[in-house]
């Protein structure tokens, strides 16, 4: 019996053989996110525990294989962080998927890590109460995920990201033992944030068992702006104007003439494209009543006068939802015309129009479309770069093309991911950001907190 | 030559003279925080470095000395994290006071740690932004010592604590290498958060040379709502209530008893206590217009509801200011009766009536007076105990209920503190707080930044 079987066969006995997979196919379909430039391994070992305590069976039992764990929630990841890596043990959190409480009083749920984001708003919403990440794939992603990845979403530009969210966590170590980190209450500082550590750290420091989300008031529903403009430095300059107004809408959204055009082509739309609009900007204010009206009302004045061809709101929620479809379908759309890789890199919010002209220069230097969407009120844009998927030149330069926009993100003042993560695309990027003393002080807390390097070796450094 | 006197002569050759004070007399006014109950020893130098590059001289001398260091803003704090350690070096901030930037347009600004909250806050002001950290210490504390203790305020109900306003650090580590975190962007998520790990560190990992805060835009003047109850248990019902009903003032606090009955001695004025008035309940709405009045009327409504002997809504800025005053006055109120001695402990919304009543159990036991203020929107409290400094006996019986209240803070699922920290008093509670593996967690991350424990030992743990 090989020391591989050997630990397959332990895990099998100890949780039992349904929580345990090795067949190759079956395991393949666990072995990638959704970012097709990340390198990805061929797990040794699929687990999918069903509690905490069998979390800490599958750590010890590693630890002591010296074989690494990559955990995993629902794969949606855009970073490869969630790639297994050549004999690893793939640690999959969807059996751990129970809303273990809701406490409406005191505005807070406590959740396992493989409860899907959407399936847990609504559960709150029956409650009247709101939880605000919402990332593309809120759909299908887990919030053990979105916890791991510090997942943001539309959500984000009054809301914040998941960090924000999130009052304590429940985390099993590289030597098996359960950590507490944080509280119920929403205020504390007992100690180091240890909570706010974990959350991003995109598996590398322990496995999350169990989140202590804070809750908000469910928002009004939201009225809707949508407004054209013939260029991308109108837009930007409306989106600064809207900040230095003092306005904080509940979304503002931006999408490129390319965006806008594939969008056309997909829902069979009239968005302007043809008529020289170069960029939309979307917002919503679930302020409600007078508030939101006011809120709309200003920013619609900001964007004509920052030169908008067209200005239109509405406080219609279904007509404001139509609006919005057309931000939600432009990754949908580019496939289109080829495979998609997008990129996610966040500058100053009066840096955004630079950002789109870099992206229109680097498309036509590679030759390939760039369409950029993003949200435009934290300055959090994904430039996606459509590629043919079967031609290994236009891969090369879609990769090329990844990295300069990357290099333009920093040199506005930038970082080179707003919401998706370092994973293992961006390694060399975190070391250019951060720099050496950074890199060192990373190390250091990975060397402490999990020295043996149990836990996704190779992600984010 | 000692070592002693060679590290204060190696200060003063590469600091100048005036940077660096071995004066006992002048020395001992940095010996101690606003916390009688800790310990402090006596400081062997005091220094007073003027920028970044002065730090790491200082940091790298005290490291080849093998001498702590001890760092310190304004010394407002309640928990003895600031207070000196025998032999150690004193480094306060208070030099490096310059509001490096301010940009309106990204919402942000860059201070230094020695800049003073209030002026600070005056400075963004007339940009019209807000930020929005309010300890009760404002026109004194410094923007370091916010940050290092993660203090709080009566905003946080609304906007959240320090740590919710910091986009990045500059921080000096104990090799005197300098460390960035963070970044100029409203989301990013490049790497582990170690921003949020120096936050409330407590001066334990590092010192804190510059910061970079987001900022928000300045709110409406705020209406104030005020409430008075005949008991905790209704006020109580009411801020549950609140909480229930969705709302979000911008303040929340409350008044027990015991604090209505200083206040009203020391403003001669009139509060109800005297009319059986358990409690107030002070509320304001800065949302401005419509939404600040419908807000106050549901306030004032649930408070009707919950029992409450008076309720009053006023939206004249002048007079809500004076509403306030009464709180604010209440520490200042209770010298009135002896020497205070301030607790910090926060519970989940919904048990604030327990830990009232809780404490009213304690006063009985140790005969002496305390009176509860607090944060009621997030369930931070303070009960606060009147004894007499002349007398150790009373002082043993003060330090006594001082630790019964945390035990009844525990108890209820709070945290041993809500925004003071640990600092040298509550080390003890910090482990039965956070438990074996918090505590050897902590211990790792500071061994693995701080191996020499070179700053601030015995702080926190």
């Amino acid at each position: 019996m090989t020391a591989t079987t050997g630990l397959a066969e332990r895990l099998r006995t100890e949780l039992g053989a349904d929580s345990v997979v090795t067949d190759p196919d079956v395991m393949s379909s666990y072995q990638r996110d959704m970012m097709p430039l990340a390198p990805a391994g061929s797990p040794q070992v699929v687990v999918f525990p069903a509690n905490t305590a069998q979390v800490q069976t599958v750590v010890r039992a590693c630890a002591e294989a010296g074989v690494p764990i990559v955990p995993r929630g629902a794969g949606s990841g855009l970073s490869g962080a969630a790639n297994a890596i050549d004999g690893c043990v793939v640690l999959v959190t969807s059996r751990m998927n129970e809303i273990v409480e809701i406490d409406p009083d005191n505005r807070l749920a406590v959740v396992q890590p493989g409860v899907i984001n959407l399936e847990f708003r609504g559960a709150v919403e029956k409650h009247g109460l709101f939880y605000p990440p919402d990332p593309s794939s809120y759909d299908w992603c887990t919030m053990g995920g979105n916890v791991s990845t510090n997942a943001g979403g539309l959500c984000c530009v009054k809301y914040g990201v998941t960090t924000d969210s999130v009052l304590g966590l429940e985390v099993v170590l590289a030597d098996g033992e359960v950590l507490r980190t944080g509280r119920r209450t929403v205020k504390g500082v007992a100690g180091y944030d240890l909570t706010k550590l974990f959350i991003g750290s995109e598996g590398t420091l322990g496995v999350i068992t169990e989140i202590t989300v804070a809750l908000k008031p469910l928002p009004q529903a939201p009225g809707t702006t949508i407004a054209a403009f013939s260029s991308t430095e109108a837009a930007g300059a409306a989106v600064a104007q809207i900040v230095r107004e003092g306005l904080v809408p509940s979304l503002m959204e931006i999408m490129d003439a390319s965006s806008i055009q594939a969008v056309e082509e997909y829902l069979k739309t009239e968005l302007g494209a043809g008529k020289g609009c170069a960029a939309l900007l979307l917002c919503q204010s679930d302020a409600g009543g007078e508030a939101a009206r006011h809120e709309l009302e200003v920013i619609e004045q900001v964007c004509q006068s920052a030169g908008a061809d067209l200005a239109y709101t509405t406080h219609d929620l279904a007509e404001g939802q139509m609006l919005l479809q057309a931000r939600r379908a432009v990754l949908t759309a580019l496939e289109i015309y080829g495979t998609w890789l997008t990129d996610d890199v966040c500058v100053p919010r009066t840096r955004i129009a630079e950002l789109i002209s870099g992206c229109e220069r680097v498309s036509a230097e590679c030759g390939l479309r760039i369409a950029v969407v993003g949200h435009a009120g934290d300055g959090n844009m994904h430039p996606t770069i459509v590629y043919d998927a079967n031609s290994p030149e236009e891969f090369a330069r879609a990769r090329k093309a990844f990295d300069d926009i990357l290099a333009i993100g920093l040199s506005l003042g930038g970082t080179v991911t707003g919401e998706h993560g370092i994973g293992k695309i961006k390694r060399d990027w975190l070391a250019k950001e951060i720099g050496p003393v950074g890199m060192r002080v990373h190390r250091e807390i990975k060397t402490a907190l999990d020295p043996g390097n149990l836990f996704n070796p190779g992600s984010m450094f």
